[in-house]
């Protein structure tokens, strides 16, 4: 059975009230021996407060949603990890919920946290959102008076402070640095795989490739841009393409998109570097210890999680507190996929 | 501002208790049309319950608690994935904890679940947890009264009938059907790289290739069994010292230590499956894109979420139901890291 203040009460032999008084922190006229005997009797009961009755009194939870399009992505999976473990350090606790990039998805879940009086929603909306789906999610947390720090998404709404705070990497510089580094290896032929260009995550990293190209003089040539989905299976599908345009090198918008493209590369019976180069984006795990490892940029998910639940906890204790959108930078890993252009 | 019930009184013109009676569907002496005002008005309002309040009275949350010794491990996270789509579709929420498979985060985190009145825990132990502090855990359910469901780890407790059911993979019989393969090659020098020898699921696999060497009257040899940590860097060390001992082929009790293989034989020069067969474990979605792509064994970890939260499910509605453990059958995917011995 839960332990209750009464129970406390009888072992102790005080009144509920003194009790309560104790465990609440009014213990102003209460002398220390008896606050001593309600916390010693509290822990060898292994009391806790009913954190629903709390929170009805404070309007806090201490719980925090956390709402991504995908935690088998093991950037939002690094993501989720470290706001996790700030969340611990700081007494709260995270509500995960999956949308599979499905903008309904995004709708229903804030609604469910509101409804579970979470004290605040970190939101990775999904990529496909439209304006309109995102002014909806607008208006549920604007209605509910709760804070939203977006995670990995930024949002263009009329209002210019929309009061959405963001925990972002800078794509821009990421598809910048990713291009630079093929041009400088003499490179001028480079396929993009782009992600889903609803994302702007990935049309900054369109922008980022498309300067690097001005700074090297390169024309830009729009064949050489394809839409991909963010899977292994595009990245094979759209580099059978780029096969054909003969590009000697791709940059892939992310690690997984960069595997299938060494597939489909095999397949032909190219060898990497040699007959091709290529860059991924995220810098997963697997991307070190690949055969040929993988030149990417990585992104620091696990700060970028434990970011957002400061600022978000931050926010929470000053809701008048004006937050300033972080952004992460970048950085690019250059391991064995990448070489300097051979002439044939 | 939060729509409360007032505020559908005062849209409809009608009394605060016909509101609320409606609201809570106890309606019977209510007008159909009357009915349809207050519920029109509170969809218009977007009225929220607020289930804080409603857990109050009825003592349930509809929200799980999920708790794993690591997100970023995909195994674990597909189980998440499964088990938070199962809760969504049931109208269920999850708390998802992460435990770095730290054994006294396990008991922090259940009783965090307990103040915030989940319904049920999903558990999957860390795997180092002493028989103490298994119990510690045991007591504090106990004491809650909430049931657990235990997700890829069974607990041996005295008591044989610990209520707490469990979904977990035959790994006996994947540590079998891996050796099985093996030794059907004609490989009779089996390195065995294992888990941590304090998860039981580690001790089954072992069990398993042990079975199958006396079915194919394989003498056992204590020196190729080596204990990993599961993460890439203990395959490619242990490896060091299998490839001195002369083994043609390796069992790692996952794909992450086989890819520390992958590396290490590399490095040495071996080719794969000419010089030396692998075999994994988890079937990790980069096994089937490796430049030898990995034989492993599939578990169903999506199903195992799902599940383990049907089983909750029924828990909570029926705590008196004597609950089934369910055993997933684990399956042997043949990919190219594993052929015919070559006898030299």
């Amino acid at each position: 059975m839960r332990v209750t203040i009464k129970d406390i009460a009888k072992k102790t032999g005080l009144s509920v009230s003194t009790v309560s008084l104790v465990l609440n922190h009014k213990k102003h006229r209460i002398s220390e021996e008896t606050c001593r005997r309600v916390m010693q009797a509290a822990e060898e009961l292994h009391y806790r407060p009913n954190q629903m009755a709390v929170g009805l009194i404070t309007k806090k939870t201490r719980t925090i949603g956390l709402i991504v399009p995908d935690v088998t992505n093991m950037f939002f999976a690094e993501i989720a990890k470290g706001a996790e473990a700030q969340c611990q350090k700081s007494g709260y606790s995270i509500i995960l919920c999956n949308t599979n990039d499905n903008p309904e998805k995004d709708i229903d879940y804030i609604n469910v946290l509101m409804d579970r009086g979470v004290d605040g929603i970190l939101f990775t909306m999904a990529v496909n959102s439209t304006t309109n789906k995102a002014s909806e999610c607008i208006k549920i947390f604007n209605q509910f008076e709760k804070p939203a720090i977006l995670v990995d998404r930024v949002l263009n709404v009329n209002n210019s402070d929309n009061g959405f705070p963001s925990v972002t990497v800078d794509n821009e510089l990421g598809g910048y640095l990713a291009t630079c580094h093929l041009l400088e290896l003499g490179h001028r032929k480079i396929g993009c795989i782009t992600g889903p260009m609803g994302a702007q995550s990935s049309q900054q990293r369109l922008f980022g490739y498309i300067r690097a190209l001005q700074e090297f003089n390169c024309p830009f040539d729009q064949t050489l841009i394809k839409e991909g989905d963010y899977h292994t299976s595009s990245g094979q599908i759209l580099f059978k393409e780029f096969f054909k345009q003969g590009v000697t090198a791709v940059f892939a918008f992310n690690d997984m998109m960069a595997y299938g493209v060494y597939c489909q590369a095999k397949k032909i019976g190219l060898h990497i570097p040699q007959d091709l180069s290529i860059v991924g984006f995220d810098d997963l795990p697997f991307s070190e210890i690949l055969e040929t490892p993988l030149t990417s940029m990585k992104q620091p998910a696990y700060e970028i999680g434990e970011c957002a639940v400061k600022k978000m906890i931050e926010k929470i204790n000053n809701p008048q507190l004006q937050t300033k959108n972080t952004v992460f930078k970048p950085e690019l890993i250059v391991r064995k996929s990448t070489s300097q252009i051979i002439k044939k």
